[in-house]
């Protein structure tokens, strides 16, 4: 063919971060089909979704058999009784949200990914270590960020002082997927005046609020300012299970305006057009998830994971390992020992404790010798993980 | 904010031809309560899941009980099973692929919406009148399309003959939405040489091949040469009455290559990184209504939507008025009576029969005087909406 393809495409790895860790796992099992491989490395749940939203899932089945209760297209940005139920669970963190202003997807990723297409060249800004799709969205549709550096001098939390003001785009995460790092309400607020001062727009990523233990924001709207200058996305990938289940949603406040438009009718347009929304079934289940009720047996579920990092943070600890998170994240960050780099450490744990991680360059440049180990296991595994390090490292 | 939003916003209407629908409707049934409103409007089913649907979604949402089958992370491109079961069904109407090449999603606007990521710049045919995503999904790109223009000489059909011999991007849809409109083999078999001679790619929406009782291709890939310019996009809405449950698929054969690259391979690429799967409760869905039993099923409620479309092609013959459509499709597409434009015909049947349709110029511009009907209604609603056209026309 002689059409011309996006050639944006081409400057950006050919495979995902993930695929490429899925493929040295399935050649190391084909190599050794008898050892027994613990999976710290994919941040997928392990627990079973709870009963409040099994049960809701069986309910809204039996009314898809029936014609008088059967569903056909959703409304365009989720039922009434989802972006309600989404509204009282902000409203339980003291956020008050208009209903409208919560639109629902299939999960956070899609929705960072596409939001893209409403916004148009910016001087962007992106965290590295970072979750890929932030970086991988904006080069395949030719736009190139500036990387803001995180470290373990500022404590994998990039700040804006000494960044030019002018308007940005920013990304933020919080907590942090890879490192685990959390932003304060300090922090958070030097960011939103930062926003507010200079015309920019924060996209921020709190898939992993419900893991937050101290006293730090759940949602970046408890900072004063902030609806005027963030866009908010979240799921119930991490908080409830749904990573097979996908459901998420963007809050995109009246408030954000740019060049006389709203950016919420732009999304509103965007969504209408290119997605057909998330089905009925799933719906029921995510109302189920951010009931007072279902949520509290997924913070059970959270509180699994978290005794999980409690025993990896200890082991980790013990070994005088450097490392961020596992307090308030699902996520540990570690520095590899011995200066090996992260590539190299992933192999030396495939191959000598049968243990998968994620190497720490696969989130960025700054990621290089780090790796992230996430409590997403059984707790057996986890266990059992930890004694494999204990008689290797 | 001063951030720059996507200019390209501009240049397309505020709200989707459906939402504007809606809300006229809403505002008419707000003043007048009383009146039982039949929709023939939007394409949206009405017969309730089949029972191989409904069983095999119960039996996965109790797999999602249980630590041992719940599922986390689907496969990026839809699990083996679902893939296999759809590469299945294509071999029971003569048509060879391989599992690999067919791409699962959430339906087939979504991937219509989103393949504009993996494309260039490039010269762009849409049939017009037509869905309106594809013309919508490239004008938010800020790329501008050359209408082909589909009208009662040419049967809403066009064809290539007259057309610049060039490399395009081509659009078409069999059975078409909205006309109804099917391309014979013949037809389809210029097309694909059309394209190969010219190196030209075709994006064809297959989403209605189950309404097809004539002699017509069901997929494009039924066609000699089709394999090196066809991505073929189909979905489980039509068919199965999967409007509010969510799947589809894109085949991107292995042969489609580009500038050296394979489609394919940026399609996945696309995929992998702005796209977290189909949920898996609606993969199993989705792979009994493929099943022989599931798919036996479907043509069951597709039969009775084809009643309807004869019931309302039968009356609109009595009245000796110009349609298409129906007959292969579970469309009607018929010319507006007394001069009628489509807008002006549309609040003629709300406010005097308390039916709705689709104005045809919603659709473009070669709509203007048209309207489109469907058979999704109940049979009961189909006959009264007969009855009331009858006494009012």
């Amino acid at each position: 063919m002689k059409i011309r393809i996006n050639e944006h495409f081409g400057e950006i790895k050919e495979s995902y971060l993930f695929s490429d860790i899925a493929k040295r796992v399935k050649a190391y099992s084909a190599a050794h089909p008898e050892q027994k491989i613990i999976r710290l490395g994919i941040g997928d749940v392990t627990l079973p979704l709870t009963d409040s939203v099994i049960e809701a899932m069986h309910r809204a089945v039996d009314e898809m058999a029936e014609s008088k209760t059967f569903r056909g297209y959703a409304p365009e940005y989720g039922y009434d009784f989802l972006r309600g139920a989404i509204a009282d669970y902000y409203a339980r963190m003291g956020v008050a949200l208009d209903a409208e202003e919560i639109f629902v997807s299939d999960g956070a990723n899609s929705d960072i990914g596409n939001m893209v297409d409403i916004l148009g060249d910016n001087d962007i800004l992106i965290p590295d270590p970072v979750y890929p799709v932030y970086v991988d969205s904006n080069l395949m549709s030719g736009r190139k960020a500036t990387l803001l550096e995180a470290n373990a001098e500022n404590g994998f939390l990039p700040m804006p002082n000494g960044i030019e003001e002018k308007p940005w785009l920013i990304y933020l995460c919080s907590p942090n997927n890879p490192t685990g790092a959390v932003y304060n309400r300090e922090q958070l607020t030097e960011w939103v005046d930062f926003a507010n001062r200079t015309g920019s727009l924060i996209l921020f990523d709190s898939a992993y609020e419900s893991y937050i233990k101290g006293d730090y924001p759940h949602s970046v709207y408890e900072i004063e300012g902030a609806r005027s200058c963030v866009i908010e996305i979240c799921s119930l990938s991490k908080t409830a299970g749904f990573t097979g289940t996908r459901c998420g949603w963007t809050v995109l406040p009246t408030d954000l305006e740019a060049n006389g438009v709203k950016l919420s009718k732009l999304w509103a347009r965007r969504q209408a057009t290119k997605f057909n929304g998330v089905p009925y079934v799933v719906q029921r289940a995510a109302e189920a998830a951010v009931s007072e009720k279902g949520h509290a047996e997924a913070m059970e579920c959270v509180g699994y994971y978290m005794e999980n990092a409690r025993i990896l943070s200890e082991f980790l600890k013990e070994k005088g390992i450097w490392f961020t998170g596992g307090e308030n994240s699902p996520y540990l960050w570690l520095r590899c020992p011995n200066g090996m780099g992260s590539w190299e450490f992933f192999d030396y744990l495939l191959e000598n404790a049968q243990i998968v991680g994620t190497p720490g360059e696969g989130f960025g440049k700054c990621g290089e010798g780090y790796f992230r180990l996430t409590s997403f296991g059984t707790r057996e595994s986890t266990i059992e993980a930890v004694e494999r390090l204990r008689s290797l490292l």
